[in-house]
């Protein structure tokens, strides 16, 4: 697998680029395996060096030796390592998203560096079948996991209650742990569209909205559901129903061929065909996979095209300060013909 | 109290240097007690500005109104947003480690800019009282969790239930959480100075090495304890004794006056007149507080000299891969005479 996704990468190097710095720790996890939290990778013509610090030396010998010559070093002399590991490398690839100025600096002294960002990622946008079995666990699991928090809701518990009771879920239904800190907004809290969790307890007649996800294998899912606890106010259930309807609208038109922002516009129209302008509020969605947020987002300037393997969530949220808010979220492959709800609840 | 880390952080700025800009989070959140995981803030000589994305305009303008002029503008725009509200700026100086190639190329479109890294680190390396409180509350759940985990071990867990375990107790303490993930090395895997918890069952006779801390208001303390389950084999004896007595020996000399390279030098003492001479390992002690990992670290580098309100840790350890290995570390105040051991056993 790995072995794959790195001949396809030094297959994007162009003459003249002789290797590709990977700074970034999940792509290094991608295309060698590693999962400690520090290291440095370069991937060249027909060779890839991983450097990291000496708690992780045996580590990374035994997750990607297969994949890549393994050098634990101190981080003052990583730099070195690779620069004779590469002799022969004139000139790297680096992204300058990644790469800070003073690494930059240090980069400059043993190689020509050529500003390319993204390439490890456009690779992680189509999902390989055993990545999406993960992030299909992960998001079935969440899914499950958020149904058993709202059946424990007659104790009226705190938002930070129902935060901890969700991750307790997830790892008793199988996953490694939640996919990122579990949002839950009750009542007027739920107009902050990420709020962290307080000690509010949470009532009947309560707007609930959660924003949450679990973890497979370091694959994450993201779902949000926002419910009015034990019977809907007229105000809530209309808000609720125009934004589901305009999440479904976005669900439907996801498929190969459309664009990251025709889906961001769908739900927008939906939006204020019920009266709902907020104006800017945040991007409708983001891809996702080893990371939580991944490029594109949902937005009107995200002009690429969906193709098959793309995982993305579809999130139109509706946020009145002070009053009401409610976002709702799926996790979505798109598939060959169109899409699929991998945290649909008929999936749970 | 951010007021003042304010203040006096603008008096760090020379002529000639009109502001800073800080985009670390926990920096930001150390000046201006902003939680949400996206912003940029400048200080200038006589304002601050916090900009953020409308995902936390909301919670940015509650927690941080007081201390900064708070905006919310979609990413692209922000470094406009900066630009406008600090047109007499000329200078900025910049973390060369913390800005991406890529800011710093926006940045320079609107601003003179000047490297100047660790301000805000430096600032935060001397705690204040409130400040050390929320660790030494933070080291004291992490111990008594650490207690209760051990416990439990009649059913021989796994691993990674024991880290489980360890979380649960924490949060049940009334910590935010965990400080890290939990590092638990059962047997020979206790070689291995950072591994991730497995399915690996814990019993009777196993060297068992647990790595742990808790988060209070942010603030975490860092632990580790290397300990025989039910009796101890002779040579997991020796080792773990003499790990004890280098981390004691290091620990009783870290004061005010002493360097991190002292106190690394002095663990590397014992355990060599103990015959353990490993070479490099990893560094044998940092300072922490917001983060996990602050600089310095316990190296023979390392010259700065402690001063009271510094909070560190000494954990010297070794290690003998695919036998056995054996780390002792307690989070230290530095105080006015000496030190204080935050989570030494009796405060539990």
């Amino acid at each position: 697998m790995t072995a794959a996704r790195r001949a396809a990468l030094r297959a994007l190097l162009p003459t003249g680029v002789d290797g590709l710095l990977v700074t970034d720790l999940v792509n290094i996890r991608y295309l060698t395996g590693f999962t400690g939290s520090a290291g440095l990778l370069v991937v060249g013509a027909d060779s890839a060096t991983l450097v990291t610090d000496e708690r992780y030396g045996e580590q990374a010998s035994a997750q990607s030796g297969a994949y890549a010559d393994v050098v634990a070093a101190v981080p003052s002399s990583q730099l070195d390592v690779l620069a004779s590991a590469f002799g022969s490398v004139r000139c790297l690839y680096f992204d300058p998203e990644q790469v800070s100025v003073d690494l930059h600096d240090r980069l400059s002294a043993s190689f020509t560096t050529e500003r390319r960002g993204g390439l490890v990622e456009l690779a992680r946008r189509v999902k390989g079948d055993a990545e999406v079995e993960r992030m299909r666990m992960a998001a079935r699991i969440a899914v499950a996991a958020h149904r058993r928090v709202l059946e424990s809701l007659d104790d009226e518990p705190t938002e930070a209650e129902l935060a901890h009771r969700f991750a307790e879920a997830v790892r008793d239904l199988g996953a490694d742990g939640v996919a990122f800190p579990t949002i839950v907004a009750a009542g007027s809290r739920a107009s902050m569209p990420h709020a962290a969790p307080t000690d509010r307890r949470v009532r009947d007649g309560d707007l609930l909205l959660m924003d949450f996800g679990a973890m497979v294998d370091g694959y994450v899912s993201d779902v949000t559901r926002t419910v009015v606890v034990g019977g809907s106010p007229a105000e809530a259930d209309r808000l609720i129903a125009a934004v589901t309807e305009a999440h479904d609208a976005g669900i439907a038109l996801a498929a190969p061929g459309v664009t990251h922002a025709d889906v961001d516009a769908e739900c927008r129209r939906v939006l204020r065909s019920h009266g709902y302008d907020g104006g800017p509020t945040h991007p409708f969605g983001h891809q996702l996979g080893l990371r939580i947020h991944e490029r594109p987002f949902l937005m009107a300037t995200a002009t690429e095209v969906f193709e098959p393997g793309n995982v993305v969530t579809v999130e139109p949220g509706v946020y009145l300060p002070g009053s009401i808010g409610c976002r709702v979220e799926d996790t979505v492959l798109i598939t060959e013909t169109g899409s699929e709800i991998l945290s649909a609840v008929s999936a749970g």
